[in-house]
């Protein structure tokens, strides 16, 4: 069996996902299509980007990650393959997997340079169906691309420590199903410059000094029932590795979340504090 | 080929559902996975309760049905395995499963004890999927758990019976995609309550005297167009067996629902008067 | 394998979609089951009818088509199968297929006489669900229904040329999850009337007096970046050969789309004058 992810930016009112489905069966019959998200923000680059990254390493080695979002083959955007940590990734190279390139180095890149060997009126999208079934089926790299060393960087969302070493500052790069908000500070990272000393995470309203194991953890006192603690703020490193703040065991369209109680946004700045 | 449905309340946006596949797959490749729904409001346990109950027999005995709703292990919340109606049930011992083992005496319930056994690290949906996929392969509940004979009973919503026989008070349960409200009157308790007496649904506006065999039965008369019934409210046993209120042909967001219209919401009472 | 697609207004949150599968594997466990929308607007056949012919071709040759929209069987609906194109549509004779049969003629239809074959209790979608696995396993349509000549025609959303040939009148018929408006103007019906005369797509704003061969297009010159393009308007044919109207990457819920910005709804008229 070779594994085919779908990650874009298309919802799934529409036929475009059926669609593409379509198009691969009809070209290898035998993938087994599993759907990452369709909702990722409309060409939003950075959320397409922290989701095939919390995702990927729940599939097999081999498998084929195809990520439509922003994918419009243009003068800017050429379409790239990245052979990365075992696994296939296509996309246009917007900066999309610099996340991924920046932690690990690629295996190969190439350029894919099949859009002229296609029936005329072939889509874009076409060109990925192809090249993921030819992965799929395990055809190599070099029969529909080109070797290149180098892809778009894009690092204006990276977690960076202060001057003096004592603060450590990252973005909310994502906000959830349940409303709890991730940073792009990493556990790696984290525990690189806290080295043992302690630590606050500072919020508008007071802040936390404990990042958590798991969400549960918050139940600190075996004295008070579980649902007693619904509603407070905690911290973990999510499955992903990265800083996430939550608000137990939340419900975004009832009690709030820590995106709407503690005013955190997309984008907003983070800041922990080593005291 | 063995099933393993999902019902979860990890929406669609995040990458949850698509890591969940990917673990399931990477652990038994030949798994066929399909979603039942992931958008249970938030830990809501009736909902995901309703939900299991009305879905699950629509699918060959021996299917395994992963619940993630309320699921993280806790001092409260065992994980447990129930095998009932010739189904499997992986869920949280938070009152999930009570709904259906109140009308039949489950076959065997276990409570998982692996959590020891796997890596460091492990997730408790990583024990979930180990499970699951332990038992579509046709493995035993002893080796992957300890028999147990009870579970959690959550019984605050169950239909009763008033004291002089006269009327059934139930209560709201479910809202679907189309407004319609559907309560925890189950079709044969009725039948056995009501005795053969006519009755009346007792609603804000006009009372419904009669339950219908389907939504189409509405058009009573055959001198009109169907189109002309749009808007009439109705009663009806769902598939699922539970009493259910209705506008026919209702589209929420445009001509309103029951939900809408009625002023019936998650919890309200509702009651059938015998006259 | 044999594919079946799913098209339904059923939506994602109940457990509807996933029931519907569980009754096609219970009677055909190698079905390859695949989502092309559940959220077509409740009821709405003019929606469900321009997502299947957006759509069907994408899928190998053989396959069959589940159309769960408006589907309850009455005196004004009957359930067919339309053979069309080397493919197979299950629908009510509610319109849904009258645009199709209206571009090809069908190779045959059936009004299906199963009913009466299925155990009490059987409901539309058991019939549905029987008859799709039927054709699937490569069954013949007389098996489960009787030759019809015609079926239910659909015509008010007609695309139409003005008495002196110098303009076509469309209409609004789908505005997809990026906001843009889908006419039903099709490519080959514009360059039949156009007959290479110049033309304008009359909007409440400017005027678009191009239409484009991809969104990308629109980036004329190669002096400016692609994004400074961002939130222009265009027009393309789309993939299904239609007339849409679009802002060059537009997020709805941000900077706003054809549908929000030039104020175009379902079922508004678009004018196109020849010059």
């Amino acid at each position: 069996m070779s594994i085919i992810t779908l990650t874009t930016d298309y919802g799934l009112k529409d036929h475009f996902v059926g669609a593409l489905k379509g198009k691969i069966l009809s070209e290898y019959s035998e993938a087994a299509i599993i759907d990452i998200s369709h909702d990722i923000d409309p060409f939003n680059t950075v959320e397409a980007s922290y989701i095939i990254g919390a995702s990927y390493a729940n599939f097999p080695k081999g498998s084929v990650h195809l990520i439509g979002v922003d994918m419009e083959f243009n003068k800017e955007n050429q379409h790239i393959v990245m052979q990365w940590n075992d696994h296939y990734f296509i996309a246009a190279d917007n900066g999309i997997l610099s996340m991924l390139s920046q932690k690990i180095v690629p295996q190969k890149i190439v350029t894919i340079n099949i859009h002229n060997r296609l029936p005329s009126g072939a889509t874009d999208l076409d060109v990925f169906v192809k090249v993921a079934c030819h992965i799929a089926r395990g055809g190599l790299l070099n029969v529909i691309g080109k070797e290149i060393k180098n892809i778009k960087q894009v690092t204006d969302l990276q977690a960076v420590i202060s001057d003096d070493g004592n603060s450590l500052k990252g973005h909310v790069i994502y906000i959830d199903h349940f409303g709890n908000v991730i940073t792009n500070i990493s556990k790696k990272y984290f525990i690189e410059v806290a080295k043992g000393r302690p630590y606050e995470i500072v919020l508008k309203t007071k802040n936390i000094k404990t990042i958590l194991p798991n969400y549960s953890a918050i139940a600190s006192s075996d004295k008070y029932p579980i649902k007693s603690y619904e509603g407070e703020k905690l911290a973990i490193f999510n499955e992903a590795g990265y800083l996430e703040i939550a608000i137990f065991r939340s419900n975004p369209s009832k009690v709030g979340s820590a995106n709407s109680l503690l005013g955190l946004n997309y984008r907003d700045v983070i800041i922990i504090k080593f005291v």
